[in-house]
């Protein structure tokens, strides 16, 4: 059986990343999953949150936002409403705390990483390409700060990426569009490491409830996808990826912290 | 190997449900879990938002607050703040969403019932126990819906308890308290039917990632926990809780709506 | 005449104090009158509000909400609003004015007490009973204060109760409840110390005005209301209570400040 | 003793009422007493608050504000802080409360009369003074719509105005200026009718308690410098004020509503 | 004397405009002005303002942001400020003022179109490039309204561009970038139609005053770059753009409204 | 052709400066062309805003709201509303902006001084009568903090002032009032110095576009309304007008800053 765009079960859209989009930022990608569209930047400020000052150690956080004609019926800005929705409030906690996971804050002095997700156009899955991409971004923010001598080396642990996975009709599904977005009965979001780890997994029965075997399949799914976008990242990366998990002296001694 | 305050590794703390806690709210529990204590109120408003005008169709919400003298230093209000902060809000949608994924919303009119949750002393699992206190107290408002002959019977599918499990020095362990939660360095909530289904999944490597054997020995942990709640759920409901998951002419068909 | 719950027009409701409700602030107290349930909490700061820096001296300030649970249409929280109603604005500048009279605020180092009181059930004269339980509350705090040895006395000059008169059906009342007080043409709270002195008045005449002879019976009746809120303060504070009013050397310095 | 400023004890600063001072409103005051002066203004809004929609009755409200240039330190906006701070708040409360005490609202339709506030220069009885020019503003507006023919006469049953009394260096005092404010120990706003009857009275020892003798002799005060405000009131009200507590048929029935 | 980037004092960047960018958008336009990129999309809505319900007529406004990563210095974000900037509320009303300017709101029914303008990388001019890019968006939007049957023309009157002029270093310059904007003493934006007239000049002496004469040479300037730039908006539009200033029977009508 | 109040086309209102208005103010202005009247303050803080600190440089920066009494339809507190709407936003620009255009802001130290504008009566024109007032009340706080010793010359460079002018039926005019600025095609807000030069200019073409020739009539109406404003401006300062222009060594180097 298909899905609405003919691809397999299993099966993700395709993905872009373009890196240096834009010319400000240290960091900046284009992150495209099907018709899913992200702008995202990593910007560096030599200043931490009050909790960390004097600490030596610095900071990463997450904003999101959709612009306006991302999505069908028009997005009313949230500067308009004067707060930040609900939904963004929880897709930003998830990016900043998802990314601090595998980034080492004591060695990259006491700085703020933003990582700014700006979706242009939605379909799907918005906030697991955010954190795919941003972490894209990041990488080549800590390797501006490397290149500008500010660190010793990319203080990051793991690769780190993020797909969705769904019930739809009762079928599990890959990397579900808006569409099958929609008519799920269980949406997951799942984060892992390119050591199959996890780092987040956030699953709703929107209309169902889930067992435990359903639960298992989809992890699998997820765990294949997110194999197959760490390897896009790595490629976008090329050399600059290599430096990932790799500290001067030893190895693994981020997961200390 | 003992924890904190000598339970064993799957032991939950101390649980009661005190029912009828206050004189306004059609329903009204304090749940305590140790020392973490809530009031948890489901209130009727024959009123609901504008998505849901005119469909004939209810709503259940939650919102979430802890009192400023529920933590160890002073809680701000959000109201001084001038906005609900990003965890509240986040916890208030799970809760909304949790709850509504058991009833069925067409069968109790153009109402709202909001679900508050205000903790009054905090030691962890504040977001679990909203959950299972305010299922307690949703029900008694369905009933009290019931009782007036406003709805033919209980819409409510399933029971439904919430329970927090985390890894901690290494360890599995079921319903952390804060001194566990500060530790853990996976964190995890989990929301179950008494059909042992699972309704929301939310994990984290706050510190480390974890694996997909680890995520298997927290959900048999997390269902274990579950079980002993909605117990607890149905010795405090007594013949009310008989009602629940029986519709008056066909069973189940909650899960077309 | 008896009034609707057959006390006379000069008997207090059933006065309940609860010392050590909660576990983490310094002070806690649930404050109870007929079935107005409030919790006071009184919780220490090392930080005093800017105006105060530099010069040694400390403050007192009071915060005041009523939980949604706790009338009979729910209340819609301040934090939704994104804004503290002018209402709970009023009280909360009452309930730190009439504390702050009776604390000699130099003494007390540069710290702030937080009074809190949450209203969790309420039947008329929440702001009264806010007044008298967060009197306890705050010698808690300070009495904590002076076992941990940051202050040499218990700088309070005298104790401070509050209560509401009013007139019904032409009838003046002592301490009145919620039907008792909508129907009020006269409503008034009046805050006494222990030497019947007088540190707040406010008086509305919501339907009628009133004569100054009404006045004085209306004082009256507050007097003997007060009397018998401070001897329970009393019972319920024990020895703690008596250290009130004794500074080490003098006594009625705190007049002078 | 005389008083900072010559004056006796008991001796109000010069008044003076402007009426007509704007072009735009129905009602419009300028209110000097001494140095403090206030635009009052009644604006008519054929609109109700929600809670009056269909009774067919109408409400006056008041609302509060001083220009940043009416203070010896530049006051900071409202609108800038994006707020009404607690005590415009509760001066505001204070105006709409205690004008309505003498309109009989079911007599004006289906209105909001707006009494708007804004103190040009400050120098202490701010609020007394607002309620008493404000107390004008709406008798023209009142006035304005009986001239119109929209009310048969103009429903007020009493004048109205206020006075600030309080006790400075041991002495009662009428009428006090910033100077008086700043230093009393016990300070007084006393709102009366021509009937010599009270409709609110705030009193709070800032840094004293005080007897119920001292608030007798207050209340003496306050009635003679309100006999004063409301004779000044009438002489520039003129003929209108004759019309005032007189309705078509029966007198006094603005007492029952 | 030759500028930063080469160009001559009257030459433009290069412009780039991007139709059908997005998806979702009934018009969605990626106008690019050097390394000024700015999306702009129009998007129909079947409601308009209060102030024209039942008119039938209908409404266009605009809305400006810039995202986080379009500055050297992160671009704090209006949400997490809690209220639009001053700059960006006054640029959203001139972008919404200025393009009602060239729309007939009566032909169109009561409908709004909103006119979003995000800027994704800046460098001076976004303002103008907002308008000039917002224009081709609004006409692919009004056109697929006719192309649905819902209108019976494009009720535009003229084409509509603007572009910024300035004096840097006593040289009048067309089309300032990001530093040669920082470093005018006199900056201006000019709106003009395919007729050679102004609709909107906004000029300010930022550090020196201006003549009479200066004025006129910059005016000059400029509708020598808004023919250009209309010339490229028309070449974008192809067949389109033919429509505009058309209506089916009179012509210049638009003037009349 | 006369105009609504028999003005010829060319002729202002009359023109009133009243200064010494309120008595905490350094400067304070009543500023009354015809019928619109506005209270202009000048406040000198001791503080500069952050990107000042520990320049040496200080700062001008204005604020203007409309009193709710101002209008024919009772202007909304931008306070109740909780923000400041987008055109009073836009006119405190405007007044901050033209203002610092005359101030050598290095010659003042590190202050702030705080141009407020309140509207108490409007009738057209309120932004420039706003100027033109604010720009008295600035010369007198500047000669102020000159008489303290604080300063060594008063630091203006030239007179400003600023007036409006428009089409309306076809006819260009100086200084509309409200009836005709509502009718006007094309409205335009000129600022200038006493050496005829601009500082800003805002003209909107609200229901035509306008040609660059009625631009240059428009233009010499300004300039000659300008003259007549500050002939007004220099009688009312007297002795104090002549100091500016003038440092005490050398001119115009005010120019350079």
């Amino acid at each position: 059986m298909k899905r609405i765009d003919n691809r397999s079960f299993d099966e993700l859209r395709d993905i872009k990343i373009t890196r240096n989009y834009l010319k400000h930022p240290q960091g900046s990608v284009l992150m495209e999953m099907g018709d899913t569209k992200i702008i995202c930047t990593a910007m560096v400020e030599d200043r931490v949150p009050p909790f960390l000052k004097g600490t030596g150690s610095g900071w990463v956080t997450g904003e999101y936002s959709m612009l306006p004609g991302s999505t069908k019926n028009r997005k009313i800005r949230d500067a308009a409403r004067g707060r930040v929705e609900g939904r963004s409030q929880e897709i930003q906690r998830l990016i900043g705390r998802s990314l601090r996971g595998v980034v080492d804050l004591s060695q990259i002095g006491e700085r703020t990483i933003w990582i700014d997700c700006d979706v242009i156009q939605a379909d799907g899955g918005t906030r697991t390409a955010s954190i795919t991409g941003g972490f894209v971004a990041l990488v080549d923010a800590l390797n501006w700060l490397y290149e500008q001598g500010e660190i010793k080396y990319i203080p990051i642990s793991n690769f780190l990426s993020a797909i969705s996975v769904g019930i739809v009709d009762d079928m599990v599904m890959l990397d579900l569009c808006y569409e099958e977005d929609y008519k799920a009965s269980v949406d997951m979001n799942i984060i892992m490491t390119d050591q199959d780890e996890l780092v987040e997994i956030q699953g709703t029965g929107e209309k169902n409830s889930f067992s435990k075997e359903q639960l298992y399949k989809l992890l699998d799914l997820a765990e294949k996808g997110n194999r197959v976008l760490i390897a896009k990242q790595k490629e976008s990366l090329g050399k600059i990826g290599d430096l990932i998990g790799k500290s001067p002296n030893t190895e693994g001694e981020e997961d200390e912290q």
